[in-house]
């Protein structure tokens, strides 16, 4: 990454990234971002000149995750004791590689943790349906696999794990893991496959019911970038609302990843697409393409969720790291704006 | 099939199906199920070895539907007087082939059938607003028809019938057939495309308001399989609420078919999908494959919809039929506490 | 087009585009219709014998919009002083194409204009939070931008912005429009790929809320084509509420066209799909192909909402423009039915 974000400061998620990326330096830590590890190589992919690309490693990578309770009836998953985040600590691994995660209940409530997207047995579901949860001060490892394509017979190809997924609790308060959900127990899993574009940052979006990453306008997350960089958004739904996802000014490829597979790829585009409870997409822009620096929306589209707060700042910087005046006054428009109730009609929030 | 699920007596679905066997083994029936056929036969096609596939035959196929009042103020169709069900019997077409269903209303409403996916001129539209219903008492003949892919000139090609579609109700109560849908009048209907892969078992998953096939937990369907088996799943909403369908430690291609067709195809996988009314999906999966046998749910993963009752149980028995000890555990898990109410704290159902 | 949509009258938004034509035809207006100038011309692609493509200009068009008032509290779009419609006038363009528009707010409402799809700066947002909208009175211009694919590096490619897009107002009454939206300051935008089919006529349906284009039943629109024309239907998604847009016995591919790109185009069909706020699409179909000419209902499918009146009518003619027999009692079922209140049980609206 050209910056630091833990620097700049505006992310408690990309700070936990950074945590990650740190533990690999370290060697403290079992690296679990693939990317992360990649950006200290610094590997290049002949076929993509100048791209970091993700390399497959086959690997079994261990993290230790941390649930614990939060101020204000919160609860958060974490990389360290005391550092648990909403959402939890992004977790990226690369097609065939195994993530074995040992998760430690710090918490006097009965939890869990599931992943969407990934190969694990019935040990390892998550679900008190299947006696795999947490008690309270427990310690359990859930073991997470992913595997690449494989052939199917003849001209059926079975699809790998590659993908933009999320993991969640499973099992606080109930057999589903509702208010555990509520609460913040939940976060992003990237599977990348071999050859995949590295990004420059990313974002994780949480749309639940009525808040983004449990925050509602103006403590809705912004999210920073310098004009140029290539961004990645992981936008994951939970709870029990209907939404949809709208990005101001930028649009992707609603494939996999969020661009193209060469000229012959004829996907679509969008800049608005459904969220709804336990989906998530992922892809890929290049901060302000064609559109220029400045302090761009994203928030719901479902009219009565944007005006009750779920909606939050993109920012994209000068080059240079600088803010355009235009982009600083409309951050303080918002934060003034959110801030004041009842200052101006029709704004529920 | 290695198993038969009429013997199995887990679904009424499948042992609908076994009648539909039956029936084009005696011949007293018009065959409507391609596969059925087929597995009769069983060819094999030379581009997937060992796989069964869909053959086209192009032909008229002819069944009788009975409309049946069942017992609760429900509603269902079937294949026979007194045989009515919910879902109603699964139709399955190959493009090409043509439907003459002779609907007999055997009740005092006003009633009809409506497709999805296939041509019908207003005859046959099943709606009201075509003057196409069934008086009570009243036996009618409505006509489904599929076609293949078909050039539209130039690299212009229009689509084919194929898909997982549905049928139901378009005239109970009201014009839309609310009442009709709310009361189980609704099935399955596949349309499949020459060489598709046939299934070893299909099993139809209806998200109708706040149940499941109009059940809730715990009766709602458990499917039945054995490791290893290709099983499909035709997943279909009605209704007036939103839906996620949510499948555990399964994902499939978002395709027509759930597999991808060879290694150039890069459809993104997901293992979570919307599910609103009208609308259906489908998709095969290998049981276990990957995670093992094992009692894995299915739900919708919008929380208040799970905690309500809306999640049934997905049972990959082991290779020889038997049922692993966790997997029984927890079937008698979803049993004693689905049905014991108010001995959970978090749980609505 | 083979007839005139002035004369027959139908649809408010066809007479629109003859304006735009008229426009064209007189230079009075600035051209934003690429396919009104193409069918001026006739242009007939090799590559599609006999079939009218889009044709890359690589200009800037320029049109006034006018933003009124209109009778029962309502707002719309127009192209001319006095002759604003819900929804408002459809822009076309193809890759690669400018529109300035300049927008006249007439009214004494804060309002403006936010596109979907295509490239805007922050000055062109349509949104308060960048200080981007018209005063009341105020006339203030917006430019949006069109682009190609283009390479990324490697296999990378980057999606242009072609697709069924649509703009709407993001200032009436609050930060996002909500009221604006309401009252009907919403419309099409349909950006073209060079080479793209174009059809003999558009539709654009608008679920907003409970309602079509504001209107419900029976005053929903009623979309007007002859047996075997090629219509295109531009769907949008506005409010706060969850919606599945169903037309009856026509299906199309779920591509960015609606039609398959070749015989390798593995896309499936649909004929229901989400249309939740903020997201559109479109699809091609010819009228009445392999069902005949008839009155073919589209609707919502969420149940609620079809009977609330969420549903209208798809008339597709004789070839020669006569109205079959059973499609005219169809027209007068409909609204008798939806005229006469409670005279139906079931029927909510």
């Amino acid at each position: 990454m050209a910056d630091n974000p833990v620097r700049r400061g505006w992310l408690g998620h990309l700070t936990r990234r950074s945590v990650l990326a740190g533990a690999v330096a370290s060697a403290a830590f079992p690296a679990v971002a693939a990317t992360t590890s990649a950006a200290t190589a610094s590997p290049r992919s002949a076929a993509v000149p100048g791209m970091r690309t993700a390399q497959a490693t086959g690997t079994t990578r261990r993290v230790t995750i941390y649930a614990e309770a939060l101020p204000g009836g919160l609860f958060g998953y974490g990389l360290a004791p005391g550092e648990a985040t909403i959402p939890g600590p992004l977790l990226e691994i690369v097609e065939g590689d195994t993530l074995e995660i040992e998760l430690v209940n710090t918490t006097n409530q009965r939890l869990s943790i599931h992943p969407h997207g990934v190969d694990y047995d019935v040990f390892s579901d998550g679900a008190p349906f299947n006696d795999s949860f947490n008690e309270p001060g427990e310690t359990r490892t859930y073991v997470w696999r992913s595997r690449e394509r494989s052939t199917g017979g003849g001209r059926v190809w079975l699809p790998g794990t590659a993908g933009y997924w999320h993991y969640h609790d499973h099992a606080l308060g109930g057999d589903h893991g509702t208010q555990g959900l509520q609460k913040g127990l939940y976060g992003g899993l990237i599977v990348r496959r071999k050859g995949d574009l590295l990004p420059d940052k990313t974002f994780v979006v949480v749309f639940n019911d009525m808040t983004i990453n449990n925050k509602m306008a103006p403590e809705a997350p912004m999210f920073d970038s310098n004009l140029g960089e290539r961004v990645e958004w992981l936008c994951i739904g939970h709870g029990s609302m209907e939404h949809t996802f709208h990005l101001h000014a930028h649009r992707w490829a609603d494939t996999r990843t969020g661009y193209l597979d060469g000229p012959n790829d004829l996907t679509q585009a969008v800049d608005n697409k459904d969220l709804n409870p336990g989906s998530s997409f992922g892809f890929q822009v290049i901060a302000g393409e064609g559109v220029g620096a400045g302090a761009w929306m994203y928030h719901c589209h479902v009219q009565f969720h944007s005006d009750g707060g779920m909606a939050g700042i993109f920012l994209v910087r000068n080059e240079d790291g600088s803010i355009p005046d235009h982009a600083q006054e409309a951050i303080d428009r918002y934060h003034a704006h959110h801030g004041g109730l009842g200052d101006h009609s029709g704004h529920a929030g």
